[in-house]
């Protein structure tokens, strides 16, 4: 072995050391995290705790600083370690339910969503029921001395699910779905039952393991008060819920779903049809383009009827659609007369609409082109 | 104070005891690879070691494993370090000229990729020299032995500035640009220089501090050999390297910079002309429409005059783009219909195109958004 080879073998050697020792570190690190999650799981404190959070933060980028390292190296490292204490805590916190012993049933619960929802409410201690396709001839069994209903079934059977199960359902007992629509929904659950009614909608996929930093949205039906022990729960397992009526939401989801993921899907369709040699474009291809293309190929990764579902839901969302395409005709003309001077007016009359948010934007897909780089 | 309190306050101490250990151990840790860097410099080795990244990674998955830590926690925490070993070698090896000595002049070098590109060739040692509009009677002096000629210029203008400048160099110095098209300035740049010419397309504006991992798209003019320093001297840096040829290249930019760059100019105008309230929709945001919102606002952030002459550069491109709103509309009938069962169709038939890719999408784009709710 040569001269050199024996320094860099030396170094390796003892990088090797000095990583294994950081990682004993965290491990005893992580022991301590535990003590305190079960503390504050007798406590019932909450697990997030922003402030501390960003304290800790501000330290660490201080400390590493004076030991000469980077700042934002030092960040990014312990966001990791924060995220996955905090997964750890939630883990513990799952535990805990805070209505003991309430009993949930939940409608279509061996669907893959349904699933979610019997293993977070088991895993808390709650009684669960399960009502399938099948089981309608145990229905008022399983109904017996119910606290909440949750209904996880398909948009297009939600109403009349409602309304087959609300004559087993007691006037004080909740009922709930988790449909990406709100505004049918919510009124079909108020229409057949006469107690509290929730319409929730989990923004996530049921691939999701953990809800930590999940985003819920909460709707009001009837008797909120009487819903919010529901709500909580949901926060106490780590969601961020956002509170919202039926009818702002489905605009909302027309934006934040319905035209995106359509929007994803008729261009993922003219790749296809250009018959675009997707690996040689990724060689070529800007961090920008591979995050673009990621969350192309992700949608056609997934269930198209659950996409469809979204896309068709409802009149107004198709009309929507319809104006997007529409729009989009309208750039032609300045193609048509490769007129650069209307492309510029137009760049800007949108930029400046789009105001502080370009700041936000370009600090965000920096940190995450900053990770693609690292990763990929 | 409580009891409770009390014990809270102890395990935060033990804590952040523990994080300073772990930072001073980073930093015993940034000594070595400081070491390691001097080493690789000495002996003109490569900084990027991909199978040694490898190989550490793997075993710092097994090591967390066996402590009982998370091995996607440990992964990621050793990705962050190692990317930032990366990039302090990187600020070593810049040190170094592969041509030492060499004259290169930077055309446009006061620009913003021109300023880059002295930094870079300054920062390793190299004489540079910058031709800026005003510059011409001075062009003699400026092209004196000299190796390397980049042009740093508006595309609309490269050809031009070619022509102007060739007169003034020997037939030995090799000629360069960095447009994002490659057709008609390489051919320029072989029609007025005799001479060894390049064309480059760096991958990345501006902003970027440091090369590492950022793509470079190399093509040939004439005489490759001869321009092969200057590709191996951007490698050194830490780019990564494409070689095509300039038509290739420039289909590809087609799809990977003008027809997504168009795509989402057409989106952010659509949510402009439709007033969505931004904000909330934000609040409402599962992490992949909050990602694309923040691509779309990326490009309202940037110069409109860059995006200009991507996406009307070349009438090909134009044409792709007329194509691509063409399709858009042919969306517009199943929407009429509200055709579930042709959007199904389309759907499958695009799904099993992506093929294989749609599991590296799903792979790539659920770390992303991973580390979006970690950090945002």
């Amino acid at each position: 072995m040569g001269k050199v080879e024996e320094l860099l073998k030396n170094s390796r050697e003892k990088i090797d050391e000095l990583d294994g020792m950081i990682l004993r570190l965290l491990a005893d690190r992580a022991a301590v995290v535990a003590e305190v999650a079960e503390v504050k799981k007798a406590q019932n404190l909450p697990v997030y705790h922003p402030a501390r959070e960003e304290d800790l933060i501000t330290s660490r980028r201080r400390k590493a600083g004076e030991l000469g390292l980077s700042p934002d190296m030092a960040e990014e490292i312990f966001r990791t370690i924060l995220r996955n204490s905090r997964i750890t805590q939630t883990g513990t916190m799952a535990g805990k339910a805070l209505r003991p012993g309430a009993k949930v049933l939940v409608v279509g619960g061996a669907g893959s969503m349904g699933r979610l929802l019997v293993k977070w409410f088991s895993g808390a201690g709650y009684e669960v029921r399960v009502l399938e396709r099948d089981d309608w001839d145990k229905a008022g069994k399983l109904c017996e001395d119910l606290d909440l209903a949750i209904l996880s079934v398909p948009i297009n059977i939600t109403a009349k699910v409602a309304e087959n199960l609300s004559p087993f359902l007691s006037k004080d007992c909740i009922l709930a779905d988790i449909t990406s629509i709100k505004k049918e929904p919510v009124q079909a659950m108020l229409s057949s039952h006469s107690g509290p009614v929730l319409g929730l909608h989990p923004m996530f996929g049921p691939t999701t393991e953990s809800l930590d930093k999940q985003i819920v949205v909460a709707t009001e039906g009837r008797d909120p008060e009487k819903c919010e022990w529901v709500v909580a729960q949901l926060a106490a397992w780590g969601a961020v819920i956002v509170r919202s009526n039926p009818a702002e939401h489905d605009e909302m989801m027309d934006v934040v779903q319905a035209l995106r993921h359509f929007a994803s899907f008729a261009f993922g369709r003219f790749l296809c049809d250009r018959k675009v040699s997707l690996r040689r474009t990724l060689e070529f291809s800007s961090p920008i383009y591979r995050l673009e293309l990621d969350m192309v190929g992700r949608l056609f990764a997934q269930d198209p009827a659950l996409y469809a579902e979204i896309i068709f839901s409802t009149p107004q969302r198709r009309e929507l659609l319809k104006n997007y395409v529409k729009s989009l005709s309208e750039n032609e003309t300045l193609l048509d007369n490769a007129d650069v001077d209307g492309f510029l007016g137009e760049f800007r009359r949108v930029a400046e609409w789009f105001g502080p948010f370009s700041d936000q934007a370009i600090r965000e897909s920096t940190y995450l082109i900053e990770k693609m780089i690292e990763r990929f």
